[in-house]
């Protein structure tokens, strides 16, 4: 098998992860003659690497001498996992070959260990398509913000709530299972004062059973007005306020205390904002098969008078639709804004 | 096989038809023994009816004595195809099973001819899925109006219209051709006044290539203020305005016309006044993957304050979801309105 083919093999791999604090990765190894011999992926944060899941089971001696190829550089650090590079020169791989190096400052050193350690490290071999399926992952690392999903539960006529106020639940009890199996893997959940005072809302992440999840995410809220005393978000004080209207000072304050993946949950204005601050990394819209014709549109006023200003997004190749009970979830990923509403250098 | 399992398989048949002027309809040929022999829907207007397709290239000694399951009652009347009753006689079929009765006044009276020439007739297997199946074109063979297809084209936020007043084009050039590919099938087009001031809109079915299919929809404004001398939709003269609010009455009008498949194309006051008076028999939606978080929303006021009073929609199992270029198609049914907003009776 090629570079080129394996490294196919292992992008296809790698949209069978789910997006987060970590990157879509995945991995193929090939045996000293180029032969298949297993294939990985990253599941999500805190969950082996594509690396480790392609080598896992296999017996030492057919591993030693082989190929790995691999969508991300390796990683260099020992975080909840062990380092990638380390693993691969203990396995006795020969040669690494990945599509693009990892910009993430804790992460990045791996192709240098690989090297020192007189593996053959191949760099490149199909960057483009690599870096696409991360881009987004790449921006917010870069940016030293969080990466940020923005989810939306709205009617087929993109109402996220009824004429009187009313929201509970637009969405089926399938959509919200899966909306708290996310905020389970997330690190924050953020909402605005808005919905804080419509809907008070708890923003724990709950099991189908009620209880709560192991893992609980912060909770957010942004804006200026109190959050009243009695607020069900205020619960085990896991929680913070910021007093400010700007998303971006919210990324930069909550990655410095360790949010790597947010999830916005509304209400319609602060999604606006974060759309409008081009810091939506993933929209996730669950749609009820369901009409208003009133109420409150799910995204608030992102400064556009004409159609041909219209923000544009691609389907999420990691997940695109999905039947959630009687709910479509769509995930769908930001494209660039065109250059005409870019900023002048 | 049993009847029970032929017609469950003949449903399977039936939702690969379209739906418009014509029911979906399937049907399942059994020899002598029980034995499946052939397989057949109806595609839509125009087309073999089931019975026909099932019968279709098998060699009639094979087909003499045998049992047709069809998931409506044969059709007794001579239209653009044979009648089916006359056919499955001369075919020498010995049993028909049929789940429902044909409520449509002309087709009617196909199980009377098959009893007259001595043909078994077995009424009613799984007359409950059959019905549900054809719910809303039963209704309006009842209520003697057009079968009636609302198509909305809009953005994930609800949004057919920006702010602007711009809606052309929303859609994708895939969601345009599959658009026009429907609008030849069928035979009224419906927009309201504001449609047509805002948009001029042709109304046409055209092909990819811009030129004009061979079976032209009527096009129909319905609405009190005057459509401009230089409206497109004038066209050549095949359209009338209807000067009224009452889209009941339109559905009237038209239906004595012989508009059997009516379309309505917008905007989101007319739009709501069909789902308000209850007449819309299936619901077309096409989204964008953007955000115009401003501008018309696709449905206008239908009376509704709060969420408990949503209208519901069940997802076509015909039809559903469908990818047409960057655009997801959605089709639904309106789902029963719940007995607390029934008239009393
Ligand atoms: N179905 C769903 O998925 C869902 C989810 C959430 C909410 N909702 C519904 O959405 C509605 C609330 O929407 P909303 O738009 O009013 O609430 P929101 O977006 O939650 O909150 C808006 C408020 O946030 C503050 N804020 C923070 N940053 C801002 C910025 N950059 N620009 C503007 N305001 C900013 C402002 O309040 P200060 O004056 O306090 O600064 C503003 O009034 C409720 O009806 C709720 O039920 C639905
Ligand atoms: N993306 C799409 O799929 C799509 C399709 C169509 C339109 N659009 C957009 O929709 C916008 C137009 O929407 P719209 O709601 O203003 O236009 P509309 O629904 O086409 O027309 C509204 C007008 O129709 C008349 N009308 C007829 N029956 C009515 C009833 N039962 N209730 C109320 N009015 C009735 C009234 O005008 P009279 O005073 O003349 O009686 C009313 O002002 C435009 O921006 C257009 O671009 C988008």
């Amino acid at each position: 098998m090629t570079y080129e083919a394996a490294m196919r093999l292992a992008l296809e791999q790698a949209v069978k992860g789910v997006r987060g604090a970590n990157p879509l990765v995945g991995a193929v190894l090939l045996d000293s003659s180029g032969g298949l011999l297993g294939v990985g992926h990253h599941e999500g944060a805190g969950t082996p690497h594509a690396e480790a899941a392609a080598l896992a089971g296999l017996p030492p001696e057919r591993i030693r001498g082989g190929t790995m190829v691999v969508s991300l550089e390796p990683c260099g650090h020992v975080g909840r996992m062990p380092a990638c590079s380390q693993s691969l020169i203990e396995a006795g791989i020969a040669t690494v070959v990945y599509a693009v190096a990892d910009p993430a400052p804790l992460a990045r050193g791996g192709a240098a260990q690989l090297r020192a350690a007189g593996v053959t490290v191949v760099e490149g071999v199909s960057a483009g398509p690599a870096a696409e399926l991360n881009r987004r992952w790449f921006a917010a690392v870069q940016a030293q913000r969080p990466y940020t999903s923005v989810h939306i539960a709205q009617t087929l006529d993109g109402r996220i709530a009824a004429a009187d106020g009313s929201s509970q639940w637009i969405s089926s009890p399938e959509s919200l299972v899966a909306n708290h199996a996310l905020r389970a893997r997330v690190d924050a959940m953020l909402v605005g004062t808005g919905t804080v005072i419509a809907d008070d809302p708890r923003l724990t992440a709950r099991r189908p059973d009620g209880s709560l999840a192991a893992k609980q995410p912060r909770r957010v809220v942004l804006g200026l007005r109190e959050v009243p005393e009695q607020a069900a978000l205020r619960g085990d004080g896991n929680w913070v306020q910021i007093r400010s209207h700007d998303p971006e000072a919210a990324g930069r304050i909550l990655k410095a205390e360790g949010v790597d993946h947010l999830m916005v949950e509304g209400g319609a204005k602060v999604t606006a904002a974060f759309l409008r601050a081009d810091l939506v990394d993933e929209l996730i819209v669950s749609i009820a098969p369901t009409v208003l014709g009133a109420g409150t549109s799910s995204i608030g006023d992102l400064g556009i008078e004409t159609l041909g200003a219209a923000r544009h997004f691609a389907w999420d190749p990691a997940a695109a639709v999905r039947r959630d009970g009687d709910d479509l979830t769509l995930s769908l990923i930001p494209q660039p804004l065109p250059t005409t509403f870019m900023k002048e250098n």
